[in-house]
């Protein structure tokens, strides 16, 4: 594994971009929305996911001169139609909308049509938190996971992002529907591990622990089965009716031509009720008695966003793990 | 099991209610509070678990006098404090100060502070959704569920509560974050049957379908491991944070002493952006899809809600199941 520079894998992407005809200011966000996301760890949707992200621009299902624009405006709602334009820039843009629906409403809710996969959901909770505000969005996917009780996947592994600002760390959960994403099951059974914990259905229907057979049956589990399954589906359907965009079973069930998705971004700012400051506090206090007492193994109990910081600060101190035969593939992109 | 009435059952627990000194329009939505939990087949939290709410009001801990009590405002969002009253008879105002909200500003959230248990959750998700809203809602609670990787209960088994409303059928998830509640697993071990899936550790930290012995550990399982751990830490941040008022780590362990508790209510009106008023038909069209093709067995995947409905027809016709004891016991209280 090479490791590099933040700004060198910065310029790499950015240099990319430009070729491809981006804006030079919408290259720069774009550049960092993929840096960001090496940076902190999320290596699946950071670089290693870039070169697919190229070539759906290059075949047309994601348009690289498309801006958002607005259909329809209600005091603190609001609904943007992403005109399938690249899905980090327009996820950012709806955040960056919601947080200023926050600032002048208390709250905000921006929802999203027909755009492109967002890559990392967890940026957008992390937009919201480092601007100081409560951030909840969601999108939906290709029909990807089985229902509980269902054989072929007709639900999406829909991403769903909680962040909560702090003073020093904040907290962001970023979490999909599906016990484990096709890239972890890839890299068990590379490893040739058994996963943790049950992550899907074999061929015959049994629930198994081997990656591999997973991958095959098609059938990863979601999360407290019947609870995910159920869980995916609102989301659903509240991303498809708060936006008047695709559902799930609209979406192409093929992930190089996967676009119009449709998404939710909420935000909160506590500051209009509340004049004290305390929520940075009040989280402080949440997380501390969380991660108490040790657990057995003698680590401390993760919050979700922990492993994020310390991944972050170790990458931006020793560079950047990156796979050598992708960083090279930059070159010809 | 005998089977009452609907009508009777809401007259005795009426009758209850009015000698403990409730007004009568409250005494009437809290009967009727407890008597649509009970026909809509959640019986843990209908009649059985009335005798419990009884008994809190008398030892002080719910204050059957208190009303809500608004503390701050600020266009689509509120505060309010429940001042310790009846939980179920606080939520549903806040549910209904949600929708109100969301008709006028197109979203509503109103934070509940101070509290009681809310009983089922599930109410003020049919509550929204019989108003033609998008309603979302949660709750934090005492601290009764371990964190992944944590032995001791330090989260809250915080429900969770989506509900999107239909013409006909409304669609309504509400789910607590543990695989099982401790009222199935005690059902489970009562039929001595095995649960259907792992449900959470036994005594030497091993995963168990073994009912009683999750009950003895007191370790039952997140959904999700990991990821439901990491939501139900969210939605106590929530809560609190938006609320002002206790986080879990705040909260009573004693469950006969539990109150105080934090709860958010969303509601969204999507006429408000959208005046082709399709959203029932995008649920309708995305139901439809998920519900096909029947699975193994040959019955139709289940939505959430559905089998709230056919309950409900069932027990309208036929009576409501009640456990003699706690009928007679009625009498008494």
């Amino acid at each position: 594994m090479l490791r590099v520079r933040y700004q060198d894998l910065f310029d790499a992407l950015l240099r990319v971009l430009l070729k491809l005809e981006f804006e030079p200011e919408r290259a720069r966000l774009c550049a960092q929305l993929f840096a960001d996301t090496s940076r902190d760890g999320v290596y699946s949707h950071g670089l290693n996911r870039f070169p697919r992200f190229v070539s759906m621009l290059r075949t047309g299902y994601i348009d690289v001169h498309a801006l958002p624009v607005l259909r329809a405006a209600s005091g603190p709602m609001e609904r943007w139609d992403g005109k399938i334009g690249p899905g980090n820039l327009n996820a950012h843009h709806c955040m960056a909308r919601a947080i200023a629906l926050a600032r002048e409403h208390g709250m905000g809710c921006v929802a999203l049509a027909n755009t492109n996969h967002w890559m990392r959901g967890g940026s957008y909770g992390w937009q919201a938190a480092d601007a100081g505000v409560i951030g909840i969005c969601w999108t939906n996917t290709l029909p990807n996971l089985p229902a509980w009780g269902a054989s072929d996947p007709r639900v999406g592994n829909n991403p769903l992002v909680i962040a909560v600002p702090r003073l020093d760390a904040h907290v962001v959960l970023d979490m999909a529907m599906s016990q484990f994403s096709y890239g972890t099951l890839a890299a068990y059974r590379m490893r040739g591990e058994l996963l943790p914990v049950d992550g899907g259905f074999d061929g015959e229907g049994r629930l198994t622990r081997v990656a591999g057979d997973i991958e095959a049956s098609l059938r990863p589990l979601p999360i407290g089965f019947w609870k995910g399954s159920g869980l995916a589906l609102m989301l659903d359907l509240l991303a498809a009716i708060l936006s008047g965009g695709k559902a799930t079973h609209q979406i192409t069930a093929d992930p190089d031509r996967e676009n119009g998705q449709s998404q939710v971004f909420l935000a909160f700012d506590v500051a209009s009720l509340d004049q004290t400051d305390s929520a940075s506090r009040i989280a402080d206090q949440v997380i501390e008695y969380f991660q108490l007492p040790p657990h057995s193994a003698g680590e401390r109990v993760r919050y979700p966003g922990y492993k994020v910081l310390t991944t972050r600060k170790e990458n931006l101190a020793n560079g950047i793990p990156v796979e050598p035969s992708i960083w090279r593939q930059l070159d010809s992109l």
